[in-house]
């Protein structure tokens, strides 16, 4: 069979044959100052033509658009886009050193949201609604119905609303990757109903992605595999990290709070998380399920290991081998994920009613258990926020990891006197995580907060004077003591001297 | 009718007669370190017998409690138990100045929390259990159930997990409440259902609150009043406020956003926020809801004027007059009013799914608009984050409002390089409000918030000085541009100078 047949055979919606075009010139149906809303929720299931198509498009003329996505997106299409000056505005969510260059310098204005919230946003008419929608497909059904690929992100909700849609059919997923999906569009307040979720397998859309077949003005064949995650080795501090959540998570179970299934596990991404994950192929734990947005590999070693039984997500963002066996193999998995919209994944609603074990990562976070997931040195992003906030607010157990101190001489502590910006206030924080060791905040005011946060998590190098700190602080009086005048030396003092020590 | 009558008459479940004692004894039943749950929600409905006989009985013996009420206490309970030393930890709430001046000096631990989170880290067992509940009563059915008073606040909650229980019955609250509280106790997870709401009006629950009579260890007689609110008048800034704030709302009418009838409102508690309130008496709005935490006058002239159906809340918390009329005339209340337990009327997916507008008053804000509403100068706590933060994230609108600059000479300016503490991140505020102007946020990137925010919102002594800091912090670039060495010159100092302005 060649290429070009099996595509055709994965459109079962005859019009549409009619609009196959290539990505360049598809490229050239996007408006300048168009707001678009594209498939991909962490590289996974994005526009790996069109966009990138208009990447091109714009190294030669002057356009740009506003881009909204589920997540951030693979290959180099957020670089691409900021490189040739291609971007207004993005949303709601990025992880690309380029494009980061370029907000950072205030060259694409970047809006960090919850991820849980862009469609409410885009539904409530704060954000201006989406002129074009491009979604990848894994096929097209009779109805000119999509089922999508490896993400849903926001896509069900772009396809519903944008008046004209591009659909980049993928073939290099598997069609019988349909059957996964559950997708659904929220009703607009106040008609809205409950989201009948009450356990992570419950199922409440369809398969595909319902629109106007009307509305669809291209059709793009493709056969490009998602980029694939790079993930590390645990290394020492990370495999620290794992241990004390694990033993924290057995002292649970001895206490009679928790079972050894737990409760549905959220890791956010990246080594921190996916090696607390892993952690859980050797301990006693069983019957373990998750409710979370990004599946990585460590949710399929646990399901092939049998210690995990159900995952729900909004993406699998997994490295080139664990894409491969799922891709050959999702048959068998079937029955054992759900993808959904990330209004559903993240909705506040379902993640206090599952009750979920939430872990995600901090970039630093201060005494009294305030976290920055964002910003480095108080004024350049990172990524953003994603989905922590989502999780940390409303999950039955709020963790943060991080490590102690990182770079060559422990030259940045993670663990400040106060942090440069607040993503995630102690409000939401339950238990904080370092390779030194865990604290358990809760029911703790902010200075047993501090207590304890310092005896455990700080690195060596850094006790002292956080301790210095918080007692000159108390001597101030206060709730929450802080000293305004010193509460960001450790971070002027890394600037200036390229280290937060003092000698 | 002798008031003793007029009591007996109120318990209609005969067991608990031979159990009446005075306030006194009843006050010796509570344990040294005993964990206390007890009613009352920003002054209504609070214990106002037992509670200030054991801080009574503090000034004589060394004992000493943690206390969890729903919110705030009248009368001068919350002081008196401070003044006694007979708190050890106090938890969710307070709003009373001599138990601040112990929170801030460390020797009340206090645990300051999102209101609707209580009852989940009671359940989840993040926090110790509650030995005793101490509820006040309007009576006592022939079950032996509790008609709660003017709030319900955590009460139905208390009452069935505590192991002993004592009951104040109070007649000063009429008969006739009964039906206007809709009691329920959420089920642990993960075997929680959806919160069944989906209009304002929606009952879920009963009238009374279950409980084991055979924990009920004492009843107490009372005949005492809620401690009455005291509402100053609007002044020139809360009504320049409120107009900028009714002008935006015609505005989304006009833009097709919203109808004259908006969505449930809730409002923070205080002078602005009334204010705010009142301005819909004379202005196109119509058929108007609320579904918020503490239901005030305004409530009451909305509701009288014609111009609001419902309301909902967990108190009614009202001035001495208002609550006079209100209790001699509440059967022509009860179709239009409903009380509910704080983790429901604060409930993440109701807030959500109904699409409230939320307006809460902020201490300060910042350029970016971050809110900070609880901390004075970094350190000292004012009152708690209450039900702002359920609100704020949740709310199809999230609005704080203030005054751009307050004191002798406008040395407070309100609107700050950085938040001294933050309570609400840029990622939950849309609209920013101070007599000076509006500030429309949703959809800006932090540079466009600044601009929009020092434009539209800084009282005019402190404009300049804004801008340059904006500027400066630009040159050095971020998504999010500041100088961490001068982010809280303001603070600093108007701690050096008394004001925060230069000269």
């Amino acid at each position: 069979m060649t290429k070009e047949d099996s595509h055709l055979e994965r459109i079962k919606f005859n019009p549409y044959k009619d609009k196959i075009i290539s990505a360049a010139e598809a490229a050239l149906l996007i408006p300048d100052q168009a707001v678009v809303g594209a498939s991909g929720f962490t590289k996974a299931g994005d526009s790996k033509s069109v966009l990138p198509a208009f990447a091109e498009r714009a190294a030669k003329e002057n356009v740009a658009i506003t881009l909204i996505t589920g997540a951030s997106l693979g290959q180099t299409t957020d670089a691409d886009l900021a490189n040739n000056n291609a971007l207004i505005k993005r949303m709601p969510f990025q992880a690309d050193s380029i494009l980061r260059k370029s907000i950072n310098e205030g060259k694409v204005k970047y809006v960090d949201q919850h991820l849980s919230e862009t469609i409410e946003q885009l539904q409530e008419g704060h954000i201006p609604q989406v002129d074009i929608a491009i979604i990848e497909a894994t096929y097209i059904d009779q109805n000119g119905y999509i089922i999508p690929t490896t993400s849903i992100g926001n896509s069900a909700y772009f396809a519903t609303v944008a008046p004209k849609i591009i659909i980049e059919v993928n073939n290099a997923i598997p069609i019988s990757i349909c059957g996964i999906h559950d997708n659904c569009v929220p009703l607009e307040q106040p008609r809205r109903a409950a989201i009948p979720i009450h356990n992570v397998k419950d199922k409440i859309g369809e398969s595909f992605i319902r629109l106007n077949p009307e509305n669809v003005i291209a059709v793009v064949l493709s056969n490009i595999e998602d980029t694939p995650a790079q993930l590390s080795e645990p290394d020492e501090k990370t495999i620290a990290i794992s241990k004390h959540l694990l033993h924290f998570f057995e002292q649970e179970v001895k206490k009679g709070k928790l079972t050894y299934s737990l409760l549905p596990l959220q890791a956010g991404i990246g080594k921190v998380a996916n090696a607390v994950l892993t952690g859980f192929l050797h301990g006693p734990f069983e019957n373990l399920t998750m409710y979370s947005e990004v599946l990585q590999d460590s949710t399929f070693e646990l399901i092939d290991s049998g210690k995990m039984t159900f995952a729900s997500g909004s993406s699998i963002t997994v490295t080139q081998e664990c894409y491969s066996r799922l891709l050959q193999n999702i048959d068998q998995y079937k029955d054992k994920l759900i993808l959904r919209p990330q209004n559903i994944s993240n909705a506040p609603e379902v993640i206090r009613r599952l009750g979920i074990i939430a872990i995600n990562t901090a970039i630093e976070f201060d005494i009294y258990g305030n976290v920055n997931s964002t910003h480095i040195g108080g004024n350049k992003m990172m990524n953003g926020i994603g989905g922590s906030g989502d999780f940390a607010r409303n999950a039955y157990l709020s963790i943060f990891v991080t490590q102690a101190a990182s770079k060559n001489n422990n030259a940045i502590s993670h663990v400040l006197p106060m942090v440069s910006h607040v993503d995630h206030t102690e409000h939401d924080v339950d238990i904080l995580v370092t390779d030194q060791g865990l604290a358990d905040l809760r029911g703790l005011s902010p200075r047993e907060r501090a207590e304890v946060i310092i005896n455990n998590c700080v690195h060596p190098d850094y006790k002292e004077e956080l301790k210095d700190y918080f007692e000159r602080a108390k001597k101030q009086g206060g709730h929450t003591p802080h000293l305004l005048e010193e509460a960001f030396k450790f971070h002027i003092r890394f600037k200036e001297t390229g280290t937060m020590k003092t000698k």
